[in-house]
């Protein structure tokens, strides 16, 4: 069996100075495959604010070609004009969405390489590296999170972090992925992910590409799957996660976690070094995204709850460390969850 | 201020002879407010398995109302002729949906009726004392359960347990509304209930009606609120109570029961005596039906899932007698639950 090629969600596409940033619009997904190509840093803060590219690792990657349009449109101004400009392009970058780290640690990153030189080559030359090393981080740390699946287990997974959500494997799907890659014969259920649907239209897409045996279910039905013994292992991506293990994702994932911890089932976060926010003590400090409420009372055209319906709509929510089991990261598994381990596996210099 | 009328989602029109079953479409809620009127069995039980007609106490009516149905179309048959066709009739309403059991229990009421007097009158007269007890019934639940309410509480359900649900005033939301009439003040938060959004598209529109506070959230998003000290009480309806308290009701109901025991925020069941099976011993021998699947993967016109995914989509799920705080019934309150409890209120004969 041959694994499917990897599948990149965004991708640079041309000469760093003329070029521009292609992407599967995934709002479309999975009735329609369409990709669109960005020329302007406007287009790629539109293209991350309405999810047309969702996923912290591939918002933040996203974010770093961005900043290679910026480059691009200030490269025959002076200094003292350009500063300015590529200034305001992070700004705008960094405000799309508030929850994801990953997308302010690119940024930084592409800062710090203008300082030096604001050629889009140099800019464009840091976002192709982000992006191998996001994919070849993927590999790791699913390689991690496989090593403790069984054949015959039953997983959860909640939301989409797949190929779609990252640089082209994957986090959570990386680890199921890597986990089928290896002969483990798994069923996945996949939580269709409610207000957005990104496990139903995203994650069941990516499976059936892959060749993954897999089960749709409404985001309600976990638990008594968990109750009849169908699930052994919940894996989902992050957000952010804070110096204790404290973990956002998506909306529902806190939920799961405690289902997860009522029945004894283990539950892990597969996550890149960059989603890691040290700045932070503890998940009460991550700003969580409140979304559009059309979000949940539109289908299409149909509205489903009576006009003028108040409506809550978090983007996500926080999952205490106490409630994981592990979080695979590139540099290493943190298990148990805790400020200690997180310390460790990030803040070890040979890990790096 | 003055309460809303009642409102009696089937209600018989016209003589016993020559009437039939007016039905609110509760498919079509709440955009728009359409009444059915079924005048045949066949078209009852049509009405029941395509859910124009939910809710396990108003199920059990509906059944009774269709005897009626069933009954006219025999009249003028000698015994011999109009027996096999009473026992049809009442075969085919008991086939439309397994679960909820106070259709069964309704169909042997009107089946003990007919033993004695098959006319329609007779079996009208059953239905509508049936009727008028579940209103009363629930008015009389309902007081006990808004006993446990206070002023300031936020307030869960799941699915509807409404007016729409029962004979006119209903179970979890009668608990509700006695609250609210009382002139607690309360904030309820509305679980939307995939996969057919009773909570949108019901409970809110209930709730409108009333002119209760409220809120519309999706399923998964009720953990996250408990951990943010939002909710103080749940209450949901229930589909069939098992000997020891254990309770099958709409999937997702044992989801927000775990969470509510994980934040320990009291979890109740609001129920008449008629959705008790005395003859199981536990939720286990609860036959759960399992629906379309295209339920979940189809909305409107658009599917939200690649072709051919495999879904699984039980309609409902058991909580544990365990997680349950307290059973609201007409009869008294059951708290503990446990099977003690159960015989207690159910069994005692001045109770009943």
């Amino acid at each position: 069996m041959t694994a499917p090629a990897l599948l990149r969600p965004v991708e640079w596409e041309g000469a760093a100075e003329t070029g521009g940033l292609k992407m599967l619009d995934q709002r479309l997904l999975p009735l329609r495959e369409v990709w669109v190509v960005a020329r302007t840093v406007e287009a790629v803060a539109a293209a991350i604010s309405d999810m047309t590219v969702r996923g912290a690792p591939a918002i933040g990657l996203t974010g770093a070609y961005g900043m290679v349009l910026a480059a691009q449109a200030v490269r025959k101004l002076p200094d003292a004009e350009a500063r300015p400009k590529l200034a305001a392009a992070k700004t705008l970058l960094a405000a799309t969405r508030p929850t994801a780290v990953n997308l302010f640690w690119a940024l930084e990153l592409s800062w710090k390489t203008l300082e030096a030189n604001r050629s889009p080559a140099a800019l464009l030359a840091l976002a192709q590296r982000l992006h191998d090393e996001d994919i070849a981080g993927n590999q790791r740390l699913g390689a991690l999170g496989a090593a403790r699946i069984e054949s015959g287990m039953g997983l959860l997974t909640h939301c989409n972090a797949g190929a779609l959500a990252t640089g082209g494997f994957g986090t959570a799907l990386g680890v199921i992925t890597a986990a089928h890659a290896a002969g483990k014969k798994v069923h996945v259920y996949v939580d269709e992910t409610r207000p957005r649907l990104q496990g139903a239209r995203l994650t069941a897409w990516e499976l059936k590409r892959l060749g993954v045996p897999h089960t749709l279910i409404c985001d309600n039905m976990s638990a008594s799957l968990m109750a009849k013994g169908k699930i052994q292992y919940c894996v989902t991506g992050a957000d952010r996660i804070a110096q204790n293990g404290d973990t956002a994702n998506k909306i529902g994932t806190y939920g799961a976690a405690v289902a997860a911890h009522h029945h004894r089932v283990p539950f892990h976060v597969a996550a890149p070094a960059s989603t890691f926010d040290l700045q932070i003590e503890s998940g009460a400090q991550i700003p969580i995204e409140e979304r559009s409420t059309t979000e949940v009372s539109a289908w299409g055209n149909e509205t489903i709850c009576p006009e003028g319906t108040s409506i809550y709509n978090p983007g996500f929510d926080v999952t205490p460390a106490a409630l994981l089991t592990a979080i695979f990261t590139e540099r290493g598994e943190i298990a148990p969850v805790n400020a200690a381990g997180v310390a460790r596996v990030l803040a070890d210099p040979r890990r790096a």
